[in-house]
Protein backbone atom coordinates (compact mmCIF):
# COMPACT_ATOMS: atom_id res chain seq x y z
CA UNK A 1 0.00 0.00 0.00
CA UNK A 2 2.47 2.56 1.05
CA UNK A 3 0.85 6.14 0.11
CA UNK A 4 -2.59 5.64 1.87
CA UNK A 5 -3.95 9.11 2.08
CA UNK A 6 -7.00 10.75 2.76
CA UNK A 7 -7.36 10.68 -0.61
CA UNK A 8 -8.96 6.92 0.13
CA UNK A 9 -12.51 7.70 0.25
CA UNK A 10 -14.40 4.72 -0.74
CA UNK A 11 -13.98 1.24 -1.77
CA UNK A 12 -13.20 1.95 -5.07
CA UNK A 13 -10.14 3.72 -4.25
CA UNK A 14 -8.71 1.29 -1.55
CA UNK A 15 -9.11 -1.40 -4.70
CA UNK A 16 -7.40 0.47 -7.19
CA UNK A 17 -4.50 1.44 -4.37
CA UNK A 18 -4.38 -1.99 -3.55
CA UNK A 19 -3.95 -2.67 -7.33
CA UNK A 20 -1.09 -0.50 -7.38
CA UNK A 21 0.42 -1.53 -4.46
CA UNK A 22 0.49 -5.03 -6.15
CA UNK A 23 1.49 -4.16 -9.33
CA UNK A 24 3.98 -2.69 -7.81
CA UNK A 25 5.09 -5.68 -5.88
CA UNK A 26 4.81 -8.16 -9.33
CA UNK A 27 7.59 -5.78 -11.20
CA UNK A 28 9.75 -5.54 -7.79
CA UNK A 29 9.56 -9.59 -8.18
CA UNK A 30 10.77 -9.66 -11.66
CA UNK A 31 13.44 -7.80 -10.88
CA UNK A 32 14.55 -10.17 -7.93
CA UNK A 33 14.19 -13.65 -9.26
CA UNK A 34 16.62 -13.55 -11.64
CA UNK A 35 19.54 -13.28 -8.73
CA UNK A 36 17.35 -16.11 -6.99
CA UNK A 37 17.69 -18.41 -10.59
CA UNK A 38 21.23 -17.68 -10.19
CA UNK A 39 22.36 -18.60 -6.65
CA UNK A 40 20.01 -21.53 -6.35
CA UNK A 41 22.06 -24.86 -7.03
CA UNK A 42 19.43 -27.80 -6.92
CA UNK A 43 18.13 -28.04 -10.70
CA UNK A 44 14.80 -28.06 -9.49
CA UNK A 45 14.71 -24.76 -7.37
CA UNK A 46 16.12 -23.07 -10.87
CA UNK A 47 13.46 -24.41 -13.06
CA UNK A 48 10.69 -23.65 -9.92
CA UNK A 49 11.96 -19.72 -9.97
CA UNK A 50 12.52 -19.81 -13.53
CA UNK A 51 9.30 -20.98 -14.11
CA UNK A 52 7.76 -18.73 -11.91
CA UNK A 53 9.39 -15.72 -13.14
CA UNK A 54 7.50 -16.43 -16.38
CA UNK A 55 3.79 -16.40 -14.58
CA UNK A 56 5.17 -12.97 -12.62
CA UNK A 57 5.64 -11.60 -15.86
CA UNK A 58 2.38 -12.40 -17.03
CA UNK A 59 0.86 -11.71 -13.66
CA UNK A 60 1.41 -7.76 -14.57
CA UNK A 61 -0.26 -8.28 -17.56
CA UNK A 62 -3.26 -9.76 -15.94
CA UNK A 63 -3.06 -6.45 -13.52
CA UNK A 64 -2.98 -4.42 -16.33
CA UNK A 65 -6.01 -5.50 -17.92
CA UNK A 66 -7.83 -5.33 -14.84
CA UNK A 67 -6.42 -1.66 -14.47
CA UNK A 68 -7.97 -1.47 -17.52
CA UNK A 69 -11.04 -2.62 -16.97
CA UNK A 70 -11.76 -0.16 -14.11
CA UNK A 71 -11.11 2.66 -16.23
CA UNK A 72 -7.64 3.72 -14.96
CA UNK A 73 -4.29 3.82 -15.94
CA UNK A 74 -2.00 0.99 -14.50
CA UNK A 75 0.85 2.56 -12.23
CA UNK A 76 2.51 1.96 -8.76
CA UNK A 77 2.44 2.46 -5.31
CA UNK A 78 5.84 1.77 -3.05
CA UNK A 79 5.29 -1.05 -0.76
CA UNK A 80 7.33 -1.10 2.12
CA UNK A 81 6.62 -4.62 2.84
CA UNK A 82 7.54 -6.46 -0.31
CA UNK A 83 10.82 -3.98 -0.12
CA UNK A 84 11.36 -5.88 3.13
CA UNK A 85 10.72 -9.43 2.08
CA UNK A 86 12.62 -9.10 -0.79
CA UNK A 87 15.73 -7.00 1.23
CA UNK A 88 15.93 -10.03 3.09
CA UNK A 89 15.48 -12.05 0.14
CA UNK A 90 18.87 -10.52 -1.55
CA UNK A 91 20.55 -10.91 2.13
CA UNK A 92 20.03 -14.62 2.07
CA UNK A 93 20.68 -14.49 -1.95
CA UNK A 94 24.57 -12.87 -1.15
CA UNK A 95 25.26 -14.29 2.22
CA UNK A 96 24.66 -17.70 3.29
CA UNK A 97 28.35 -19.52 2.40
CA UNK A 98 26.60 -23.64 2.29
CA UNK A 99 25.46 -23.96 -0.68
CA UNK A 100 22.95 -26.90 0.45
CA UNK A 101 21.79 -24.37 2.70
CA UNK A 102 21.84 -21.28 1.00
CA UNK A 103 18.93 -23.34 -1.37
CA UNK A 104 17.08 -23.81 2.07
CA UNK A 105 17.19 -20.04 2.48
CA UNK A 106 16.42 -19.35 -0.93
CA UNK A 107 12.86 -21.32 -0.47
CA UNK A 108 12.13 -19.43 2.58
CA UNK A 109 12.49 -16.68 0.62
CA UNK A 110 10.57 -17.84 -1.70
CA UNK A 111 7.62 -18.59 0.49
CA UNK A 112 7.43 -15.60 2.34
CA UNK A 113 6.73 -13.99 -1.49
CA UNK A 114 4.42 -15.87 -2.42
CA UNK A 115 2.30 -15.53 1.21
CA UNK A 116 2.53 -12.12 0.88
CA UNK A 117 0.79 -12.29 -2.82
CA UNK A 118 -1.51 -15.06 -1.55
CA UNK A 119 -2.50 -12.37 1.68
CA UNK A 120 -2.81 -9.43 -1.28
CA UNK A 121 -4.69 -11.61 -3.96
CA UNK A 122 -7.12 -12.66 -1.84
CA UNK A 123 -8.11 -9.29 -0.42
CA UNK A 124 -7.89 -8.17 -3.94
CA UNK A 125 -10.60 -11.04 -4.87
CA UNK A 126 -12.87 -10.41 -2.16
CA UNK A 127 -13.07 -6.51 -2.83
CA UNK A 128 -13.47 -7.10 -6.11
CA UNK A 129 -16.90 -9.61 -5.67
CA UNK A 130 -18.13 -6.82 -2.89
CA UNK A 131 -17.77 -3.78 -5.43
CA UNK A 132 -19.68 -6.15 -7.75
CA UNK A 133 -17.01 -6.84 -10.28
CA UNK A 134 -16.77 -10.50 -10.73
CA UNK A 135 -15.03 -10.19 -13.92
CA UNK A 136 -11.72 -8.50 -11.98
CA UNK A 137 -12.10 -11.36 -9.02
CA UNK A 138 -12.24 -14.09 -11.99
CA UNK A 139 -8.80 -12.89 -13.69
CA UNK A 140 -7.19 -11.87 -9.99
CA UNK A 141 -8.15 -15.51 -9.14
CA UNK A 142 -5.96 -16.79 -12.24
CA UNK A 143 -2.97 -15.49 -10.35
CA UNK A 144 -3.95 -16.44 -6.66
CA UNK A 145 -3.91 -20.05 -8.05
CA UNK A 146 -0.78 -19.88 -9.72
CA UNK A 147 0.45 -18.31 -6.53
CA UNK A 148 -0.84 -21.34 -4.27
CA UNK A 149 0.55 -23.63 -6.75
CA UNK A 150 4.27 -21.86 -6.70
CA UNK A 151 3.94 -21.75 -2.57
CA UNK A 152 3.02 -25.65 -2.85
CA UNK A 153 6.17 -26.79 -5.76
CA UNK A 154 8.76 -24.72 -2.80
CA UNK A 155 7.26 -26.79 -0.28
CA UNK A 156 7.87 -30.51 -2.08
CA UNK A 157 10.86 -29.19 -3.57
CA UNK A 158 12.33 -28.81 0.15
CA UNK A 159 10.35 -32.13 1.58
CA UNK A 160 12.52 -33.97 -1.86
CA UNK A 161 15.92 -33.56 -0.36
CA UNK A 162 16.94 -29.74 0.00
CA UNK A 163 16.12 -29.47 3.70
CA UNK A 164 17.95 -32.95 4.69
CA UNK A 165 20.82 -31.88 2.40
CA UNK A 166 21.23 -29.17 4.48
CA UNK A 167 20.82 -30.54 7.70
CA UNK B 1 16.00 -12.17 8.66
CA UNK B 2 17.67 -9.10 8.34
CA UNK B 3 21.60 -9.80 9.49
CA UNK B 4 22.33 -13.23 7.00
CA UNK B 5 25.86 -13.30 6.94
CA UNK B 6 28.33 -15.50 6.37
CA UNK B 7 28.14 -16.82 9.97
CA UNK B 8 25.28 -18.95 8.43
CA UNK B 9 27.60 -22.02 7.82
CA UNK B 10 24.55 -24.62 9.10
CA UNK B 11 20.90 -25.84 9.01
CA UNK B 12 21.18 -25.45 12.86
CA UNK B 13 22.64 -21.33 12.30
CA UNK B 14 19.97 -20.86 9.70
CA UNK B 15 17.25 -22.23 12.31
CA UNK B 16 18.04 -19.96 15.09
CA UNK B 17 18.56 -17.36 12.79
CA UNK B 18 14.74 -17.32 11.78
CA UNK B 19 13.82 -17.84 15.08
CA UNK B 20 15.38 -14.73 16.14
CA UNK B 21 13.60 -13.14 12.89
CA UNK B 22 9.94 -14.73 13.98
CA UNK B 23 10.81 -13.74 17.49
CA UNK B 24 11.36 -9.70 16.60
CA UNK B 25 8.29 -10.09 14.10
CA UNK B 26 6.01 -10.95 17.00
CA UNK B 27 7.08 -8.56 18.98
CA UNK B 28 6.47 -5.97 16.24
CA UNK B 29 3.10 -7.13 16.03
CA UNK B 30 2.39 -6.85 19.98
CA UNK B 31 3.43 -3.31 19.78
CA UNK B 32 1.46 -2.58 16.37
CA UNK B 33 -2.11 -4.54 17.60
CA UNK B 34 -3.32 -2.22 20.33
CA UNK B 35 -3.46 0.54 17.58
CA UNK B 36 -5.27 -1.60 15.35
CA UNK B 37 -7.43 -2.33 17.90
CA UNK B 38 -8.60 1.27 18.44
CA UNK B 39 -9.26 1.58 14.97
CA UNK B 40 -11.40 -0.77 14.25
CA UNK B 41 -15.04 0.31 14.22
CA UNK B 42 -16.85 -3.23 13.41
CA UNK B 43 -16.92 -4.94 17.01
CA UNK B 44 -16.24 -8.40 16.05
CA UNK B 45 -12.68 -6.85 14.07
CA UNK B 46 -12.01 -4.91 17.24
CA UNK B 47 -12.39 -8.38 19.41
CA UNK B 48 -10.70 -10.19 16.68
CA UNK B 49 -7.27 -8.50 16.95
CA UNK B 50 -7.56 -8.13 20.90
CA UNK B 51 -8.01 -12.26 20.84
CA UNK B 52 -4.91 -12.20 18.71
CA UNK B 53 -2.88 -9.56 20.55
CA UNK B 54 -3.00 -11.89 23.68
CA UNK B 55 -2.36 -14.78 21.31
CA UNK B 56 0.51 -13.44 19.92
CA UNK B 57 2.10 -12.89 23.11
CA UNK B 58 1.48 -16.43 24.10
CA UNK B 59 3.61 -17.20 21.07
CA UNK B 60 6.49 -15.03 22.40
CA UNK B 61 6.59 -17.01 25.18
CA UNK B 62 6.72 -20.30 22.71
CA UNK B 63 9.62 -18.55 20.39
CA UNK B 64 11.31 -18.10 24.55
CA UNK B 65 10.95 -22.01 25.31
CA UNK B 66 12.01 -23.00 21.46
CA UNK B 67 15.28 -21.06 21.61
CA UNK B 68 15.70 -22.24 25.42
CA UNK B 69 15.18 -25.88 24.00
CA UNK B 70 17.88 -25.30 21.19
CA UNK B 71 20.48 -24.06 24.68
CA UNK B 72 20.11 -20.60 23.06
CA UNK B 73 19.23 -17.40 24.56
CA UNK B 74 16.66 -15.38 22.95
CA UNK B 75 17.24 -12.68 20.81
CA UNK B 76 16.40 -10.70 17.69
CA UNK B 77 17.42 -10.06 14.64
CA UNK B 78 15.90 -6.87 12.87
CA UNK B 79 13.50 -8.09 9.80
CA UNK B 80 12.37 -5.80 7.09
CA UNK B 81 9.59 -7.77 6.14
CA UNK B 82 8.17 -7.51 9.05
CA UNK B 83 8.90 -3.82 9.18
CA UNK B 84 7.50 -2.98 6.10
CA UNK B 85 4.16 -5.39 6.74
CA UNK B 86 3.86 -2.83 9.91
CA UNK B 87 4.81 0.14 8.27
CA UNK B 88 1.99 -0.26 5.67
CA UNK B 89 -0.67 -1.19 8.55
CA UNK B 90 -0.13 2.18 10.33
CA UNK B 91 -0.55 3.89 7.57
CA UNK B 92 -4.04 2.05 6.54
CA UNK B 93 -4.82 2.71 10.15
CA UNK B 94 -3.89 6.24 10.43
CA UNK B 95 -4.96 7.66 6.55
CA UNK B 96 -8.20 6.44 5.38
CA UNK B 97 -10.92 8.44 6.09
CA UNK B 98 -14.55 6.42 6.00
CA UNK B 99 -14.86 4.33 8.92
CA UNK B 100 -16.34 1.19 6.57
CA UNK B 101 -13.43 1.60 4.55
CA UNK B 102 -10.64 1.51 7.16
CA UNK B 103 -12.14 -1.45 8.76
CA UNK B 104 -11.77 -3.48 5.26
CA UNK B 105 -7.91 -1.87 4.60
CA UNK B 106 -7.54 -3.11 8.70
CA UNK B 107 -8.47 -6.81 7.74
CA UNK B 108 -6.12 -6.38 4.60
CA UNK B 109 -3.17 -5.85 6.35
CA UNK B 110 -4.14 -8.36 9.37
CA UNK B 111 -3.74 -10.56 6.66
CA UNK B 112 -0.49 -9.69 5.40
CA UNK B 113 0.55 -10.75 8.63
CA UNK B 114 -1.04 -13.68 8.88
CA UNK B 115 0.43 -14.70 5.97
CA UNK B 116 3.72 -13.60 6.68
CA UNK B 117 4.19 -15.43 9.83
CA UNK B 118 1.97 -18.64 8.36
CA UNK B 119 5.28 -18.49 5.65
CA UNK B 120 7.64 -18.41 8.67
CA UNK B 121 6.28 -20.83 10.81
CA UNK B 122 6.00 -23.04 7.74
CA UNK B 123 9.13 -22.76 6.69
CA UNK B 124 10.36 -23.06 10.63
CA UNK B 125 8.62 -26.53 11.39
CA UNK B 126 9.85 -27.88 8.43
CA UNK B 127 13.76 -26.79 9.23
CA UNK B 128 12.98 -28.35 12.72
CA UNK B 129 11.92 -31.93 11.18
CA UNK B 130 14.61 -31.97 8.88
CA UNK B 131 17.37 -31.24 12.20
CA UNK B 132 15.27 -34.18 13.85
CA UNK B 133 13.76 -31.23 16.69
CA UNK B 134 9.85 -32.67 16.54
CA UNK B 135 9.69 -31.47 19.83
CA UNK B 136 10.55 -27.90 18.73
CA UNK B 137 8.14 -28.40 15.65
CA UNK B 138 5.24 -29.40 17.63
CA UNK B 139 5.71 -26.36 19.70
CA UNK B 140 5.97 -24.54 16.45
CA UNK B 141 3.14 -25.76 14.88
CA UNK B 142 0.74 -24.73 17.65
CA UNK B 143 1.25 -21.38 16.87
CA UNK B 144 0.80 -21.96 13.47
CA UNK B 145 -2.46 -23.09 13.84
CA UNK B 146 -3.46 -19.71 15.93
CA UNK B 147 -1.87 -18.10 12.72
CA UNK B 148 -4.20 -19.60 9.96
CA UNK B 149 -7.03 -19.76 12.57
CA UNK B 150 -6.63 -16.21 12.83
CA UNK B 151 -6.69 -15.79 9.51
CA UNK B 152 -9.68 -17.36 8.64
CA UNK B 153 -11.06 -15.41 11.29
CA UNK B 154 -10.33 -12.06 9.32
CA UNK B 155 -12.02 -13.75 6.41
CA UNK B 156 -15.14 -14.42 7.94
CA UNK B 157 -15.53 -11.09 9.41
CA UNK B 158 -15.07 -9.46 5.97
CA UNK B 159 -17.56 -11.82 4.27
CA UNK B 160 -20.05 -11.54 7.45
CA UNK B 161 -20.15 -7.65 5.85
CA UNK B 162 -17.45 -5.06 6.52
CA UNK B 163 -16.44 -5.34 2.57
CA UNK B 164 -20.28 -5.04 1.55
CA UNK B 165 -20.41 -2.01 4.07
CA UNK B 166 -17.86 -0.54 2.69
CA UNK B 167 -18.70 -0.94 -0.74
Amino acid sequence: MGLFTKDIKSMDDLFVHQLQDVYYAEKRIVGALPDMIQKATTPQLRQAFDSHLAETRNQVRRLEQVFQMCGTQASSVKCPAIDGIVEEADEVAGEVADKSVLDAALIAAGQSVEHYEIARYGTLIAWAKALGREDCAQILNETLEEEKAADEKLTAIARQGVNQAAA
